[in-house]
């Protein structure tokens, strides 16, 4: 199982081949057997196949080309819009409209996404999660009609792979995990985290196709810019004000 | 591998032998393996097995024997404060100041926690999610010494378990999977998702036990009200602006 664990890559290019439907539950199934606060599951996954649905998604996508290639796009949702009705229908009062239900059920979603996601690599399929899914929650909702109370928090797509990259670098073990308490990085702490990713070919290419002096600057410049964070934080928090959860009044 | 996500029950009472370093440094490495965005690795994990330090996390997380129990508490943190630093020492200027950078960070985390949860589950150890970790998050910031760019999002007990409980119930699939786009749930549909839950002796005893009319007002009235929500989604959304994740300015 480790195995599985270890040797996850990132899918983009998909084969043709649907995923079963009998597969696709066994997967769904696994998703839910992930840890849920209070046993409440306050989550949904929506699972998009439908050629027409799967071009709107892929439009809110930023046009990732994986999102109209794989055959199964999966959708997961915080959601206290379930667990809510269950409570009026039982007269009992929800109080799940504030930012930490909010997040409490974020947590859920993606910890089911993460069990989707192992289920699914342990069959032999590929996945990619979409991180565009917070920047363009507002037009996700409208395409798979998403009531208040419930929030998109991660894509997955999954098909069966046609590629298969190497395995991704990663950060040094001891530069991501702290022993007993946070130890706070030296200026030699983040060399020695960072210098071995920034000796690679694979990145020094990079910084040099895109006319930047370091892999850093490829990140803040070009990547992941502060004009966009900004304007997707502002959009993501208007979202889940109005998906319902930022009422803190009492 | 399917078996050990199908397996997955929370553990609550550990014995007292530890995790050996190789075995929680093997699980550790799997937990690194998750996607994370833009592969960035915004996260950190502080693994706390101090006696002392463990003492007044268990503080932290409502006094719950388990923290005091196990002898491996994992704190899975949003950290942009690596990165930034990286950034800062490579003439980059950082934009991740703000909500959809400590989310997306969040993220990260998030899925890290759930790789490393299978991967201790795999190796015939139990783990437990302690949710209080977003409504202490302040006073984890201070035992832990988090700085500026980190905010402390889910925690994972770890050890050799003492008991062996049943598996949870979950709501039927299909009432957390939505074909195509969402399907808005009729009372018939909550009904059907509910009512098998509500009718186990186990939930009955407890909606007794309570002196309550139903099992959702069990929820709303005593393990998670409206009153806790309010006040948690306040403090965590200020802890979240403290650790410098609220600048929407441009």
């Amino acid at each position: 199982m480790l195995s599985t664990l270890l040797n996850h890559r990132s899918i983009r290019r998909y084969k043709s081949i649907p995923v079963s439907t009998s597969d696709l539950n066994e997967i769904l199934e696994a998703g839910t057997r992930a840890s849920t606060t209070g046993n409440m599951q306050v989550y949904s996954i929506v699972v998009t196949t439908d050629p027409d649905i799967k071009e709107q998604l892929w439009e809110c996508h930023f046009k990732q080309d994986m999102v109209r290639q794989a055959p199964v796009v999966l959708t997961f949702c915080a959601d206290f819009n379930r667990f809510n009705k269950w409570c009026r229908q039982r007269q009992a009062d929800p109080g799940y409209d504030n930012f930490l239900s909010f997040f409490t059920a974020a947590i859920d979603a993606l910890l089911v996404a993460q069990n989707v996601a192992i289920a699914a690599e342990d069959k032999g399929l590929g996945i990619c999660y979409l991180g565009t899914t917070t920047y363009m929650a507002h037009k996700i909702i409208e395409v798979l009609k998403l009531p208040k109370g419930v929030v998109p928090v991660t894509t997955l797509v999954i098909g069966y792979p046609d590629e298969m990259p190497g395995l991704t670098d990663r950060l040094p073990l001891q530069a991501v995990v702290h022993q007993q308490i946070y130890n706070d990085y030296t200026p030699e702490a983040i060399d020695a985290a960072y210098q071995p990713k920034e000796n690679m070919p694979f990145y020094q290419e990079i910084v040099q196709k895109n006319g930047k002096k370091t892999l850093a600057q490829v990140f803040t410049d070009i990547r992941y810019t502060r004009n966009d964070n900004v304007r997707f934080s502002r959009e993501f928090l208007e979202v889940i004000r109005q998906q319902g959860f930022m009422n803190h009044e009492l």
